[in-house]
Order: C-alpha cells, then structure tokens, then sequence
C-alpha cells in the first residue's frame, strides 16, 4: 500500500545555527517536507527583518529546494514599522515565547498588553501572531509544567478578543483544554500539533530525558483530545489544525541527564522521520484518512500557502515497510551526535518517491 | 544554634544488597539514625521469615549499632502461618507492592481481596501493612504517575474497613488527596512521608532524572499539603505522619538517560544526609520544632518502638553549619559511585554529636 501527499509543510520547526543547521536542515527533505516554518529562537534571536532575510538566505544555500517561511522573535525591540517592513520583506509572523518557558526564551515576553500596538500593526498587515502557550511555573500559584498551557489559554482569548482579525496559531498544543479553547474561537485562530504529542504521556518522560520536550507531554486524556482532533469527524479533520513539528535537536550531552545538577534539554527531534512517524502514528488511532489535510492542506489553507503555487505541486509517496524498519540510531555531528525521536523503534512507513514539481 | 534529638528512625529505607548494601549500610547512622525500618524488594524479594532473618542478619554485621526492622514482600507466598511464624521472629510488617509501578515490583500484587486471609492474621497477630500507594498507569483509563496515588486511595478506605484494627501505612505519600485520606482514617491508619517531597515538584524531575522516583513529586499544592501536615498546628505536627526517607540509590549509570531507548531508574538516596536535610527543609517552611515529633516520636509511637528501650535512648546533635557546607558529590562504589540527593548543594545544618546509649 502507498498514500501520495500534495507538498507536505511543517509549520513550526527549529533549524537552529552553524554545524547542527547544516547537519537537520537537509533532514526537513528527508522527512518529506518542502516547507518549513522556522523558529527565531536563535542566540541572539531573530529579531528583525534584517537578520530573518540573512537566516532564511542560509537556509536556502543549505537547501533550496524547501520554502522556509521565517518569523520573528516577539521582543522590546519590535516597532510597528520594523512589522510593516518584515511583511513587505515576506516574513510571515512573529513568535511570541513566555519568558523562560523553553529553549532560548530569556528575552520572552511577561505581558501581551505592552505588544497590543505590534499586534494592531500585524492585524492590519495580515501577520501571524504564533503563540508558545504557556506561562511560566510559578510554586506559590501552583502553576507547573502540567497547568501551564491551560492556564494561558485566557490570554489566548483575550488578544483574540482585542484582534479579532489577527491571525494567531497556538504552537503545539498539549491538553483538551487547549483544542477545546481553540475550537470555541473564531476561524482566525488555528492550533498546531506536533508528532509526538500525539505518541507520549506524562509515563514517556518521567525518567527519560529523551522524551522530555517543552511544552512536556501530557495525560492519556489530553492526548486523546489532540487525536481526536486530528481524526474529527467531518471529511479533513478539524481545518484548524494541523502539523507543526517542533523538531528540536540537541546533542546527546545536553540531553542526557548524568550530571545531578543539571536538567537536560527540553525537544523532540522528528524532522528525519516526519512524515513517515505521522503516517504511523495516525494509523495507530484510524486516522490516515486524514494525513494529508493534517500534514499539508489544513495548514497550508491557514496561511494561505496554496498547494499548488507557481511550479505546481510536489508529490511525496509512502509506503508501508515490507519488512523491518528501524529509525536511525543517529546522525554524526562532527565529534558528536543527534538521536532522533524513535530512535532504533520500528516505524511502519518509509518515504518512496519524491515527483518534481510538474 | 543546635538541636539535639532523641533516637531518630527511618520507617521506609531500601538497603539494597551486595556492594551497594555494604556501602550505605552505615549511611543510616551517618545521616543521624540508629532505626531502619528495610524494604523487602530484594532480587529476589524477601518473602518469608528465613529469608527476613538472613538479610536482617547481614544488615548487622555491616552495622551492628542500628536497629533493623524487617518486613516481607506481599505475594501469593505467603501464608498465615508464615505471618504468624514471621510475628514470632520479630518481624514488623509486610509491604504490598501493586504490580510493576517501582524497582522490583514486577511481583507485587493485582487484587486486594486476595489477600484478607492475610491482612486477617496480621490484625490478629499485630503486624503492620505498608502499602505502596499507586495504582498501575493504564492510558485507557487516563491513570498515568500523577493521579496514580489519588487513584489508590480507595483501595486504602476498602482495607481500612475491612480490617478497622490492622495497623496500616500508607508510604511515601505525595499528595493533597493522600494527606486528607490518612486523616479521614482511624487511629490505625499512618502516613511516611519521605525528605525530598517535602523539598520537589513535577518540574523539578522534568528532564532531571537524579530527582526522578515513584512515586513522582507532584504539584505545588501537593506539596504545601505535605508540610503543613508535618508543621500541623498541635504541638507534635500531626502524629500519625512521620518519615520514611525512601532512600534508594542507584548507581548513575542506571540513574543518566544517556540512552535514548531506556528511562532510568527511580529512586532518589538521601540516607546519608537525611536529618540535616530533613532539618534543613522543616527549617524552610517554619516547622523546625516538629523535628523531633516527624523524625522519631510520631513514627516510634504508631510502630511501638519507643524513644527509650532497654538501651535507653540515644541522642544526635545537629548544629546550623557556620561555613558554607555542601553535600557530598558522591561516595565511591568500586568503579562506579553513588551519588546522594543535593549533591553539591548547599545546606544548613550538620551532626555535631551523637551521644551513646545511657
């Protein structure tokens, strides 16, 4: 058995900088995709038109046969002109991470309200706000990394409220509560799902660093919600929903927790198995129908990215493994080396055949 | 500033075997305690009175100058006769293990009801039930490592009636819901409560695996309700909650990530800094003068080991330390090591006197 799929896109990954972009951002091809909505969370971040055009420039000499649409790292240092000048430059939104929350958010924000004037500009422009919802821990409120998400989402509501046009996609959304607040706002509001919230449980971190990502994966019944989600009832899914990798490598020595004094590394590196992993995994809960408005059409519809642009569209075929296929162990990195997501497990689909754009 | 208290005694510790148990053996006293109360999960378990005695023995050739009480490993071994042949050699209690929930667990017990026939002859015969509190994680039923111990609880009220004069512990308990079910209970119903959840919470083990155990420390919350029962109004905390360390050493090798295909071992060793780190957390959340009731009298009292034996009693010394002070990185193991809880980590109080038996 084969599926064929329009021109697959990730729509939140990160490709991060020098040997290790070289190294993933080839791997975004690899796992099917030809295009890639690619995180700002550099060090220093991605801040402004200037460095998003140098970045995406690299990318492309990288791999120029993927679409990298680029954002910037919502920060102090945004003004109103500087959006109006990424728009016309082609950048297509801004990211937003809570401070501290995740990899590289030092500089992340502590109040939407300061950025209501940024927000009016993007509305009126037509960017995309891309929002990493959660808040930080807090012990004395009892916030953790379980309430995190669904004590956001009324922030969600509230600049959804105050920019009723604005284009806002809620990153990798991990609870019931999240699919729940995203399916009550209106079709300006979409949600991104990554391929490994739809495999893991709280159980599938708890002592394995491996698994351990921001935001952490949650309860059997969250996950239950993000499939079903993906599944809906109606012919394509939930439209409003759809892929967003949130591949994010890390060298074994940061992701391995043998010192006792440091955590390890929060992200889960899929970009190599994407598209084969998703297929999996939606067969796992009798969703396959739905791999190609998950991986591609919902998505691309939200950011209006047609399938078919002027070169056509491109055709990835999968299949199902005749015999036993394992997910690569790793992949050199000059002295060291990156493991990706299932690394060694048996995957059920392999990538077949590439068609050129026609 | 010092502090002298009166025979402290560990009701929950894991002495390991071979290598291991040489080594931290004498960690008990190190830590400032002369009582142990030993867990039976041994390769294989400790299920019957031979057994016991054999192991108990061991214990006191390495540490003549603690006492060792035993307890047997709850499985379809065991007898009534065996619980009363145990009860006459001076074995204290049995611990249940649900099955596959912590290290060496993968006998412990399925049903309850099982195992009246027993839990009748211990009533009879005056021999403590410590119950390992969590249910399996099982995803179709949404019960996953944090809702596992609210989830037992039932089963805790089912014994409980059943048995109104068996004396029970409810172990390491994590949990607003378990703190509020042992206080819903007879006098017959105790609680331990190990040094690190008063001290951890989710985020604490999220990609730190030195700090992961079962069961998980939970939410901020949880947390609270564990140290305000420790610090309860009454005089002496509340007397049916008292320590049991739970420490249980893992060698790094078992305790790092560094694979990505297995998680790593659970448990968190404390034992051989356990009454300055106890003293240490009372002190950071204002119960500094229940010391004394957590860590020996409430225990002492529902486990009839009184404060003064034949022996008389025994006193340890504890004093602030004056210098910066940090714990231990590790103690050697023959080419591996051990590394405690707060390696490195500062802390405020150290054993400056034990006083021998008068």
């Amino acid at each position: 058995m084969s599926i064929s799929i329009k021109s697959p896109a990730d729509f939140h990954v990160h490709l991060r900088q020098g040997s290790i972009c070289r190294l993933i951002t080839p791997h975004v091809r690899k796992g099917g995709f030809d295009l890639a909505y690619v995180m700002p969370n550099l060090k220093p971040p991605i801040v402004n038109t200037e460095q998003a055009l140098a970045y995406k420039a690299e990318l492309e000499r990288i791999d120029p046969d993927v679409e990298y649409l680029m954002a910037l790292y919502l920060s102090p240092e945004l003004t109103p002109d500087e959006i109006r000048k990424a728009k016309k430059a082609g950048i297509v939104g801004v990211k937003s991470y809570p401070r501290g929350v995740t990899t590289n958010s030092d500089g992340g924000i502590e109040s939407y309200e300061t950025y209501y004037p940024i927000f009016e500009v993007m509305q009126q422009v037509d960017m995309v706000l891309n929002l990493h919802g959660e808040v930080p821990s807090d012990p004395a409120a009892n916030i953790h990394v379980l309430n995190a998400e669904p004590t956001f989402l009324p922030h969600l509501f509230k600049i959804h409220a105050a920019f009723p046009n604005l284009h806002i996609v809620l990153e990798h959304a991990t609870t019931r509560a999240a699919v729940e607040a995203v399916k009550k706002c209106g079709p300006t509001v979409a949600c991104s799902i990554t391929a490994h919230h739809l495999a893991l449980i709280v159980d599938d971190w708890a002592g394995q660093s491996w698994h351990f990502c921001k935001p952490v994966a949650k309860f059997p019944d969250d996950r239950q919600a993000l499939r079903d989600v993906v599944k809906a009832v109606e012919g394509k899914g939930h439209p409003r929903f759809f892929l967003g990798s949130d591949s994010a490598p890390h060298p074994p020595h940061t992701k391995s927790t043998s010192s006792p004094t440091h955590a390890c590394a929060a992200g889960v590196y899929t970009s190599p198995i994407l598209l084969p992993l998703v297929a999996h995994l939606l067969e796992s809960f009798g969703a396959l129908d739905k791999l190609e408005s998950f991986v591609s059409t919902n998505g691309r519809t939200f950011y209006k990215r047609p399938v078919e642009d002027e070169k056509g569209s491109r055709t990835v075929t999968i299949q199902r493994t005749s015999t036993r296929t394992l997910v690569d162990a790793e992949y050199a990195l000059g002295n060291d080396r990156l493991v990706p997501f299932w690394a060694g497990k048996e995957i059920g689909w392999e990538i077949v055949h590439w068609e050129a754009y026609g």
